[in-house]
């Protein structure tokens, strides 16, 4: 029996996870079978384009007439649509995929987590960069203690599409929408990798900055306010005692998706940039250098399920083996991380460095 | 009506096509549509799988048995048997994509050229990474004269799977199967991007080179002998007045699949490296240095099909690209190039400089 | 008349100091012409060999006996002992070049600073990276505007020589004779490096961290408490709305003397790495991607000085370059930057990260 | 007693050897004292400037009134006034450091090395990049059989200052004076490397060029013929079995002094580039990829004499590190190498390349 699956949203993270269920077949027979059932929007006729271009069987417009239908929930809306129908849907006993930030604001965010934690099925929070092979290299060689104990962590993430100040106004700059900028959008996945590789945050101060405030409306009339930060840092310390900066920006010309992260250890240090996603550079103990890793060997994650050696991946691998084993952990009952008390956590940690810009001070993630 | 598709060949190559005729739907939605019917192979076993997994319709075990019933033939086979069903195939008026080097030796490549001549319909040489992005963002440089005229074209395609004297034996190591080593599998790419961005080569002087002479034979029984080249390297002048120097190994330690090119005009140079293949290094005029370009913007060849600017793709995309230039000019009866006169007219240049090695001469491309 | 300099300290600083001085007059013939006179410090022997090594013509034991006698007073002591010795220079009207951190505290380089300004002769604080070409051919597009309004500035300074927590204990890492530590050695250089490229200050947080807190004491009796920061970072707003990370570590695995800075503005960008200090990678307005600037031509900073294009420089002309400027300021009776004012602006700097670490608190620059 | 140095030549290699015995007393002080004597040319004023700022005693304009009178001579000239004076000097039993390449022609450089080898001196052809602590950390890994049995040499040295075809033609485009052009100039570099750290030169096959065939004077009166060749390259066979391929190129856009060679083996491979002549890449056995590594350390080539770790050298160190091994052996009575035997043998296959270019055949190098 094939999992059904319902989708809340078909645009560029539609197509992202509609590509990812359509490649599993071929790349991982072992995957649960899927059925894309319904695609779930409110413009009836791009919806009827999304579902006949993806490959799913029918549309909705009110996810409350579906959700109790399909296996499986993907909510890829806006973030400040993620709690509602994703809570239905943990309520209906249905597992979910939620993409990041979890919700628009860390209450949203408890909420679902709870939810998830009282239905007691698989739940995803769409940190797809946990799913980089290289990325999930590094996790294997942080667990095996190869780069010892770990002091720095370093991560920026660096766009710039809205350098120009005559750039539109979008859901993305409006605090009531987007709950917030670069933090919550770029910020977010720094977050959920300093934690996956390195731990939980203790303490942070945060910076965060708007460097144009209002911008040409979309409808050409006049302007609108933006309420969201266009760039911020944050200096944080982990419980392990290990320290980092975080950074993220739409200001950084020249950098379209620069996601770079750095980790030092008391053994060794890697980096890794997701414009070159198939190469982690590690400085191994003994090493005089850094070494150039392209994680493409046979038994590099996931480097079996591909090509040969030497035959590089994309941007959008990262959803079919997240896709991957969040289904076969909901067809086998099995957990599934980064799950909703991730994304949660991640939310505690942006409201707490926002929390700290507006006051000013240091302050421990609650 | 969908174009059925016949492919002889199911393994890397089979894997590489049958994902990229999967992925047109949602991605090339203009692209014709096409139907996995026959999978063509000798051992039924290892067929019926591949079938299952590609997504065939069936198989067949002689491509006699069903070269007249496809609408395109995919001769993805062994070198040596490029030439007898693909000039089959077209004697019957289908077209056909053959992988590459088009043949074992320079006459089988005549043939097959001269069979696509007659038949008037799209042949394809599957020579990939013209349909890298950067690669095809590199012509529009060129035609477009902003390197100004060229002087130096450069290439190189390292690979290290010899490395180990032990490494067994395989067919790719014997003349009579595969026709040359490195110069014919890595080579033939090379100078198919050298006529294709800088032009036809006129004159040649070739070096090979075989390191080990015999390898364990793959049944572990004895060794069987190398008769191909481990590496070769050419030097090469354009008919344009440029010159070239051309490389390949199966011994470059350190090289999974590196290949790189580089080319000096008078007014600008560029460089580009298939293990970032997202990546185009430019001097244009003026500049003080090369820009790295990731080409990935909308605007770039086929960058309004994937995903935003900075959102990087894999070589598999190449195959993508590749399928859909070459079904489209199917369908629409256009024309598609590297087609098999290219296919020859690279042969010809790999004939002689393995004839220039030989006599230790420098000779003219026939 | 030669100017006669005298100079307190022979060790790492002594004799990049007088080797700057040695090689003026075959690549400067313009610089004022030199006598190396005296050089001080405590160890009789030891000065002897550095006197016939670096080239001095005596020696003294106490600055006291001979800082009336000199034209030029290089105090190149540890940072203790940077105040009152300047002081007494320049009470006697002697110009005086200082090494970084201008002192141990802002104490001390506020009576340095407002000494400096009584006596009215050039000063220098030695913070000799911004006469790395590279670094004054970025001052002059930023003067010229070319990266348009300044957005962000990121620093890091790694060094990775304390990793080892085995590593003795030496004068460096006790706050009363260093200030502090990496925050003051290392992070000096790099909030020079933003006050000279994008501006002054106004508010920092600060986050220090001593990841080992007590070393093998150097004679091997015992361990000595660490008193200094291993490792720093800060956020800084500066005047002009601009933002900035910094960062320094002695903890930085595989990193010797990485210090890397990088600048995004609403029109370009630029990255600057130390190890590779005859390159500037810009992102002019209008390109696609950095360009790598070679940063030895002709017409680039103290191009014409040295060698063809193409031929690098180390990071010992640094110093010739800073000595150049500035004996020539002594000479002509000119100014120099940075004086005694930038270093003990770069100390404020430092004093308040200190204390809003200390604090918990973002805080303005005094 | 210091030895007296006579020098003719007082331009670029004049400047980079002076500054180099200038710099000796402070970083080696265990070299030979050298006095800077006589400096010689033809232009009378232009030499007493020489003098005074390259620090010679006196001028000469004769080398044959001043040859008997030093304790070791400097060849500095153009190629074709290489062999007279040099050969004369040894004659009188004086030392004799010589610029590349060694002669304009192979048999001057026959005359050269015979006489040398009757005179029982130390002779020097002065490949300065073999004293680049990368490149002797390179020939240390070599001997060591770090990277096993060499496969692969590949070299080239690109520059660019012909690319305009209104460049104005010199000496260096004449072949009576130069004797070739990219060829010798440059390629005699990596010929003398590939010698150094490969081994002997066997077979070539070569292929000149020249893209503009004549150039406007440089007195501006009419145009002159070009008589060497714009850019070579060659295809080589070691005595031990390796395989090269050589280039050069005064036309290659965007490259101003770009030398750049690679080196596989069967355990491991290198790279090196004189841009970033402070680093050398190296793939050890059982690595995964190429690390960096920065040559700057303490037990590094020549490491312990200048800075500590992390802190570049430049171009002009390699002369430094020249002039110590050679004074050195010059007072000592050693050995230096390269000497005028490693010349001529670079200076065959020199040759060698430039007649098989004409035959159009592979020729051994005699």
């Amino acid at each position: 029996m094939a999992l059904s699956i319902g989708m809340l949203g078909y645009r560029f993270m539609g197509r992202a996870h509609a590509n990812a269920l359509a490649r599993l077949p071929m790349f991982f027979p072992d995957a649960p079978a899927v059925e894309r059932d319904v695609v779930i929007g409110r413009d009836e006729s791009a919806l009827a384009d999304a579902a006949d271009r993806l490959g799913f069987a029918r549309t909705a417009t009110d996810w409350r007439d579906v959700i109790g239908e399909v296996d499986v929930f993907y909510n890829l809306g806006p973030n400040h649509l993620h709690a509602e129908p994703s809570i239905a849907a943990l309520e209906a006993g249905v597992p979910v995929l939620c993409e990041k930030p979890l919700a628009a604001d860390d209450a949203a965010a408890e909420r679902m987590a709870r939810a998830a934690a009282d239905a007691d099925v698989p739940t995803a929070t769409a940190f797809n960069y946990r799913y980089v092979p290289a990325i999930q290299y590094a996790k294997r060689l942080l667990d095996a203690g190869e780069l010892g104990e770990i002091r720095h962590f370093r991560g920026h993430y660096l766009q710039d599409w809205l350098v120009d100040p005559d750039a539109p106004w979008s859901w993305r700059l409006d605090a009531d929408l987007a709950g917030s900028g670069a933090l919550g959008d770029l910020g977010a996945h720094t977050i959920d990798l300093a934690r996956y590789l390195v731990g939980d945050v203790a303490e942070v101060s945060g910076q965060l900055q708007t460097f144009v405030d209002e911008r040409p409306a979309p409808d050409g009339d006049g302007t609108r306010e933006v309420t969201v930060d266009d760039a911020y840092s944050a200096q944080v310390t982990f419980e392990n005692g290990a320290v980092g900066t975080l950074e993220a920006s739409r200001f950084a010309t020249g950098h379209e998706n620069d996601h770079t992260i750095a980790i030092h250890g008391s053994k060794g240090s890697l980096r890794f940039g997701l414009e070159r996603l198939n190469e982690l550079e590690v400085k191994f103990e003994g090493d005089r250098g850094y070494q150039r890793v392209l994680v493409t060997d046979e038994d590099d994650p996931y480097g079996d399920r591909w090509w040969p050696p030497g035959h590089v991946l994309g941007w959008e691998h990262t959803f079919v083996h997240e896709n991957y084993e969040f289904l076969t952990a909901v067809a086998e009952g099995g957990e599934y991380r980064p799950n909703f008390a991730d994304g949660e956590a991640v939310q505690r940690v942006l409201a707490t460095i926002e929390e700290s810009d507006e006051r000013g001070e240091r302050l421990p993630v609650k």
